[in-house]
């Protein structure tokens, strides 16, 4: 592509392995780079300083650059565990201010059709952790995906048998949102879960 | 944003400045850098590559990584010379396989109101080329913007006093495209510059 600039073309390689980046944007990228140096080393040094300081919490397996994790060292209420599949999900869930609960980071879903087992998530962990008492309530964030619902009905059968109360987010039709374009699977459960006014 | 982790906010942050990249996107995008240290480091390694090799060549000012760059040091037709304003448009030309002369960098268009003049462009290295002797015809390939024709216009007043003759890409009909949804102006080049078949 860039036959005369071999590091140019390397970059532009590595661009391209991101999600959503093409090899025009990828170009696009790389040449905007070139333009300020600074921009390049800082970026460099940003991927470096993640590499070397993000890992995963040892509580709740989220990503952190602390151990615990601020979540899981400050004052959160460790009687409640939220359950998600990724760090990301923590996140969106954080950005709600609607959880004062502790959290727990499978790192996954159960998926035999791309081999992801039980084995290979936090779930052990999780069995763990709420295995050594004080946890009154666990709440399933997996994703209502056919992976997300699968590992909530295995975690629900797990966790059950602990004496825990084992609860899931409501499904419905999300704020702001025409009511004539939601799918209807999402208006019956919106309907099933109506709430007095 | 990411309140427990201020190297991956960092990392956020440095996305966040390319262009094209929002908030959301750069999370992803660091999120998935996290998935693969491996490839987290590809990509700095790359970045840093770019930014110690890549640089102007002290010919026509493309960027190389050799100097004088290949095009320059190979075999191309040193009497032609086409004048572009970026790298990025050396490459558009280069991908067309339709031309064989030498090139010139001018790394920008003159744009008073932006503050860029000509004697911020690479303008004296290339009338300093055609006054050596040698060249025939210098091809004008600047954008086809308000910078990119003043930039035209004055190149080709410097240039005709050096007994060079002045040439401008064609304007017309881009290939595949539905006539019907061109701007007038392009149909107007088009009609004035049309050919018989």
């Amino acid at each position: 592509m860039v036959q005369h600039a071999p590091a140019l073309n390397r970059l532009v390689g590595e661009l391209k392995k991101l999600p959503g980046i093409g090899e025009r944007t990828a170009l696009r990228l790389a040449f905007h780079l070139l333009k300020s140096p600074h921009g390049l080393e800082l970026l460099a040094e940003a991927l470096i300083q993640v590499r070397e300081r993000v890992h995963s919490c040892s509580v709740c397996f989220g990503l952190t650059e602390q151990d615990p994790c601020p979540l899981c060292a400050g004052g959160r209420d460790v009687s409640i565990i939220c359950v998600v599949e990724t760090s990301q999900d923590l996140l969106a869930l954080e950005r709600s201010n609607a959880f004062s609960g502790s959290y727990h980071v499978l790192q996954g879903a159960i998926s035999p059709l791309h081999g992801i087992n039980p084995a290979d998530l936090r779930i052990a962990e999780l069995l763990e952790r709420v295995g050594k008492g004080g946890v009154e309530e666990v709440v399933i964030a997996t994703n209502f995906s056919v992976e997300g619902e699968t590992t909530a009905l295995y975690l629900s059968r797990q966790l059950k048998p602990l004496g825990v109360k084992v609860t899931r987010l409501a499904h419905g039709i999300p704020l702001g949102s025409d009511i004539e374009y939601i799918d209807p699977a999402t208006v019956q459960w919106a309907l099933k879960g109506r709430s007095e006014l």
